[in-house]
């Protein structure tokens, strides 16, 4: 196993996982993260309150044996239910069998718990309240901003598990032969809450509960304290034309009447409630090495100059008078991870899931090469690289089924379709949902199975009215 | 007119030339140049050394009365010039009648000109050696690194005219809602000389000279000392591929064996001078308010809370003392021009005409406005984008096209079968070539012209060699 200083930039879900599973492993790390321990400080008010875990999720918690315990404190959804706009619900299964769930769960308990399972294994050491300003991969130095003044740190490798706006990623912004976007959805997102009445959920606990909307739509999670949180997807136009309690309630009243009468604080939480933006991120090459050949930082087009060294924020002033250049020994490796290499949007709830997968495979791939960081980290992207890019994707994709289709004649018949067939032809047949949720295989391969699957479908819609289906049935029987 | 006090960041061609048009029109204006007065400085080793002028950069000179000069200086360069693996060589006019031509102008002699121009224009001020290190949107606070030490500046109106890594650009990078990309290609750049031979130019001169190698390709641009700029484009492989000089030199005797008898600096050229990356920058919005409404910092996806305020290189510290927050007035706006809204690949020759454009267009929307900032620059902005977007689309498209159809037997039929249909209908069918390089068409309206045309191309390509060209033209000339 290589000797290498290793430092994770960010204690968020990433961070924490890979932090344990590299501690498991024998290999010492230092984990930096820019906020207070927040296992002694309160949640932020209207920011991303739950989230989803699925099968991908479970299967990586599982390997630090948080499992069991992720789900005890969470709240199964096993459909979606549909709010229309004259306040009638409808409940749709998430799997033919309808005993497929995904996991409601409070973001900061699962950041806690992580956290509190990183702190136990050996080798592993957390720094709260250090805020990276800068990293030099040419000499391995990063500059932290704490309560206390600047510090310094070494390391050989960097992961930078800090999230969609990662500072660490900052070294290599803009870096000759980076190719980057940040593309962000017309529409932005705001919470409100939905509180327990009488003591019990004001709404069905068992279902993601959604107002699709055409253009826009509200969606709500439950919470343990038996509330919901809910999350309105509208366009910046929308939040913009409502400002008054008058027009804001008469808005909900004439299309989320339900939500009238369930949130006394709408008005509240309407007005002081931040409005978030929504973005895709991607991001190539994710691993980087601060003694690269080929590109100098001279040319036109690729970099300013700064390649491989950079400033991350406006208090790199901090600690620069004893900086750069001088320092010790190689250059450093330097990862993304997680959102950091590929945020994407929340409509198919796998960003945390996908950024748990990273860490697990990043576990394998160190397996795979014993410890090797380079060959590890290569492998590492080659073979996440394409599974992100097919998540972040079907996540756009599901941004329209969730908030349009979803309450279609035609998309509500393709799903009973597509549950008949799997339940005739179990696990030959399996949406892409159950296949993203509620299984492992790699994202890459879901999209082209979808392809060939709704060929059949097709067949298959018509068929649950006709004899056709049984038709439908032996083709595919004898395909495979 | 608003009495605004406005910053130019860069004094490239676009940022002079922007000077002086805002001089012209009664606007002072300060002017920000990292390097040094190149005016009083030799040119850099292997860096872009010419480039092509045509139509759109003429008109946008003839603004500023260098149209002429610019000419005087310039090399035509009637059509290509394709040499063949076997070092034959076939020529191939731009325009049907053989008359319009591109023009090859040194980048450093035309920057020299602009800055001359800019220097003598009342109101403008050019100040050198000035590294932006922060902008402040919230104030309108610039922070410059000098050397004689930091610099302020203030300003209600930047116009950010630094290029592809604009530096001004990073006060808005990582705020929210900022739709951002760099694309960079496999293919890097390499630039080589033919020098002159016995005092002449030791290839043709009135062409650019195209060595397509299907994945690859070099071209050529004459200078006016009678030496010729050689540009290679090869992917990263390719480059590595070859280090030894008698590699460099059997690689080059095997591809390119006119190079090896016109170049005896081949080797050292090959080995010494700089890799370049080839990138494509999209930006959206290109104006930004420091105060604006709706999102805040604070949500979990968009921005890092550094929105409308941010350092831009490591030596923020130098000026940090008394910076930011207090401050005097309201916030800047910020307008991206040229390159740093929307790099573009060289290989249609539009990077400089297309900056210059965006120029004429904000002085344009000015006089419309009275002198008004904010609606000028919101004018300029959504006139600019499709066509800016657009050119950069055709752009990477001319790449494919020089360096592999370029030579086929299809592509010559289908530009002959163009030439054909211009001659007969003159004004009326005119290739993609000519709309972009002899006419100052909007970008944005050239590909669906194109598209009309190319059914009638196709059926023109056949007419060559028979009767259907005449039914070809009729239908034109009815449809019309």
């Amino acid at each position: 196993m290589d000797d290498k200083r290793v430092v994770i930039v960010g204690a968020g879900l990433a961070g924490c996982l890979l932090a344990t599973l590299l501690g498991r492993r024998g290999v010492e790390v230092d984990v930096y993260e820019r906020r207070d321990d927040p296992r002694a400080s309160a949640a932020e008010r209207g920011r991303s309150i739950n989230l989803a875990i699925s099968a991908r999720g479970l299967a990586a918690l599982g390997q630090v044996g948080l499992g069991e315990q992720a789900l005890s404190r969470a709240l199964p959804m096993h459909g979606r239910m549909v709010h229309d706009p004259s306040g009638a619900e409808s409940f749709r299964p998430y799997s033919a069998d309808g005993t497929r769930a995904i996991n409601s769960i409070s973001r900061a308990e699962l950041t806690r718990a992580l956290l509190d399972v990183a702190a136990k294994t050996p080798g592993v050491r957390l720094f709260f309240d250090h805020r990276l300003t800068g990293v030099d991969l040419a000499t391995g130095e990063l500059r932290f901003e704490t309560g206390e003044g600047p510090r310094l740190a070494r390391a050989d490798v960097v992961l930078a598990c800090d999230g969609a706006f990662s500072a660490a990623r900052r070294a290599v912004t803009f870096s000759a032969g980076f190719t980057y976007s940040q593309d962000y959805l017309a529409h932005k997102y705001k919470e409100l809450t939905i509180p327990a009445r009488d003591g019990d959920f004001a709404l069905d606990p068992d279902a993601l509960h959604i107002w699709p909307r055409g253009e826009s739509m509200m969606i709500a999670l439950p919470n343990l304290d038996r509330s919901f949180t809910c999350t309105l997807f509208w366009t910046a136009e929308q939040f913009a034309a409502l400002t008054t309690p008058s027009e804001i309630v008469e808005h909900f009243r004439a299309h989320y009447p339900d939500v009238v009468r369930l949130a006394p604080n709408l008005v509240d939480d309407y007005q002081r409630n931040p409005l978030g933006s929504l973005a895709t991120i991607r991001a190539w090459p994710w691993v980087h090495h601060g003694r690269s050949g080929g590109d100098s930082g001279s040319d036109r087009r690729g970099g300013d100059g700064t390649s491989g060294q950079a400033s991350v924020g406006p208090s790199a002033k901090a600690t620069a008078g004893g900086s750069s250049s001088g320092g010790g020994g190689g250059g450093a490796m330097l990862a993304l991870v997680g959102d950091a290499a590929h945020a994407i949007v929340p409509f198919f709830g796998q960003g945390a899931n996908c950024a748990f997968e990273d860490c697990v495979e990043i576990d394998r791939c160190l397996a795979e090469t014993g410890g090797g960081w380079p060959a590890a980290l290569t492998s590492y992207e080659r073979r996440r690289k394409a599974n992100c890019d097919a998540i972040a994707e079907m996540a756009l994709d599901n941004f329209v089924e969730m908030r349009d289709r979803v309450n279609s004649h035609v998309f509500q018949a393709r799903v009973a379709a597509e549950h008949w067939l799997e339940r005739r032809l179990p696990g030959r047949y399996v949406s892409r949902y159950e296949l993203v949720s509620f299984t492992t295989m790699p994202y890459a391969e879901i999209p082209g199975r979808i392809r060939r699957q709704n060929q059949l479908t097709t067949l298959a819609a018509g068929a649950l009215t006709g004899a056709a289906g049984l038709a439908a049935a032996t083709i595919l029987g004898r395909n495979r």
